[in-house]
């Protein structure tokens, strides 16, 4: 039975991004940025399904995080794909598009990597709930307004946003 | 006790705007496209508060229209403003943001007005679900792929943009 | 094109139930309680699905009342029986059962009639958020405290527990 | 910088209970509830808030198991108590009672402990959504049908029922 080592109440970084599969660039964009959160010692968060979701979670787990997945489905309603295989502790919720607003409002900071109008609505919704967001590739807009919002153009730079927003958190 | 008349399984119009007072000229036409909702005989749905949602629902109102709120609070915790005075039938959630997916999936056409993160949200949710989007000075954003989205520049090109929709869904 | 009439600012009553058809006793009852909803003017809301929910709504559309039906799925992924043939507001949520929620705090009084572990779930969410409950055949529970519930033990009994408690919200 | 250890895809145990404070003898069943579950490697669920919620949470922290707590509020609407401080994870939804459904369909298994109508909708939705239901105390109902309930009269009972549930996953 294989273990892994958490910190008591860990911080927890969001990636939101397609259920499609990606450029090889991108997926393995996501998968160091798994890695890199898993490194620092912080929970994953993702929707728990195939594509970006899964890329980012794979780079995490056998990177030795601890992996939450929201899925949209429950246990009677299997959905193909879901959970990935790399998921630790998959949460139910049956409430398909619903389940966004959660993964918007849970982690402590959100990474958006790419995707579409679901990744769109994870952002706008993350936004609008207070939670910082951070950019790689995300479906550009503008909102009139004064939000917690960074685009990035690297994993590492990702990495290191992700580092001053979590460490103004310890400050405060 | 006032009456209205409601034709059986009528369709059903989403207009999505912010919870703030915009310019005179968007309120105005707020109202303006409400009335055109109500007198085409549609239902007009909106998240059932403030700002545009108020003005819209105050043109649909008075031009006799029925008029849907989809509350974020529920009846235990009365939220200020929720429902407007022009609301037929409040649908209490409970669920805040998660109520933005009823706004977004409901309605036979979504008309977003103006609007901030909580706007873009249900403009995503929306493309994501199916729901032909039609814009009037919404929030700007660029989603790669082929979604049933149009931006108009009127009232009233806006309205006849949901009498095409909705003639396209009578014939089908 | 049918036509029907509505009161401004209706009272809506809920009537939850089974999905599964029930005996022909039942199911007559289901009828007759929505035809009494909507001879007093009332709008019906049900889970909009068949069994219990499709004959209510039966009763309350024949007799020309407005009959709302809150889905657990979108348009996306139809289901087969939602929404039933005599619902004029079909609300789109997705939710699954998280659509119970709103079932429980959208009525101004809510009749459980007969039904399984759903009916339960939304008899106990409508007691935790202060919509008054009248059962009629529906499973039976205890639960320490005062609620508003009120066991009765027919149709004719049901409607005169709705008029006393919409009486009631129009004193206060 | 407290750390603690946990198995990989763990097995979730949903405990679900009144946020009002119970007996001392209930309070500390659930103390040793949470233990229980705790020493055995299984990660808490729970509510996230006071009363029987906090206790379950106390016992599972202090025995070193993860302890998750799907919270109704966000951060941006602080609401006293949630969570409790023994909650390493929570879970944001902003979904007031809507998010009784989370706590019903994730864990592998749920033990009722005592509570009011929250805790009966929980109990009726775990049921309608396949998760077993242990009850300790929890209101009584009857549902007609064949649900996957046991009932039983104490925690040690509560613990090998769990294990038995468990290992029945185990082997299929």
């Amino acid at each position: 039975m294989s273990k892994l080592t958490v910190t008591r109440k860990p911080f927890i970084v969001g990636v939101m991004g397609s259920h499609r599969d990606e450029s090889n660039t991108v997926m393995k964009e996501a998968r160091r940025l798994g890695e890199g959160i898993a490194m620092r010692g912080h929970v994953l968060l993702t929707g728990g399904g195939p594509g970006i979701m899964r890329a980012v979670s794979e780079g995490a787990y056998l990177a030795g995080g601890l992996v939450i997945g929201v899925l949209p489905n429950d246990r009677r309603h299997p959905l193909e794909k879901y959970p990935n295989e790399f998921i630790d502790l998959p949460i139910y919720t049956g409430m398909s598009d619903a389940r966004n607003v959660i993964n918007a409002k849970t982690p402590h900071v959100l990474v958006a990597l790419s995707g579409g109008p679901g990744t769109l609505s994870e952002i706008a919704l993350a936004l609008r709930s207070g939670t910082p967001v951070i950019s790689l590739h995300a479906p550009p807009f503008e909102i009139p307004g004064d939000y917690d919002f960074t685009a990035v153009d690297s994993v590492e730079e990702a990495l290191r946003e992700i580092d001053r927003v979590l460490d103004k958190l310890l400050i405060s």
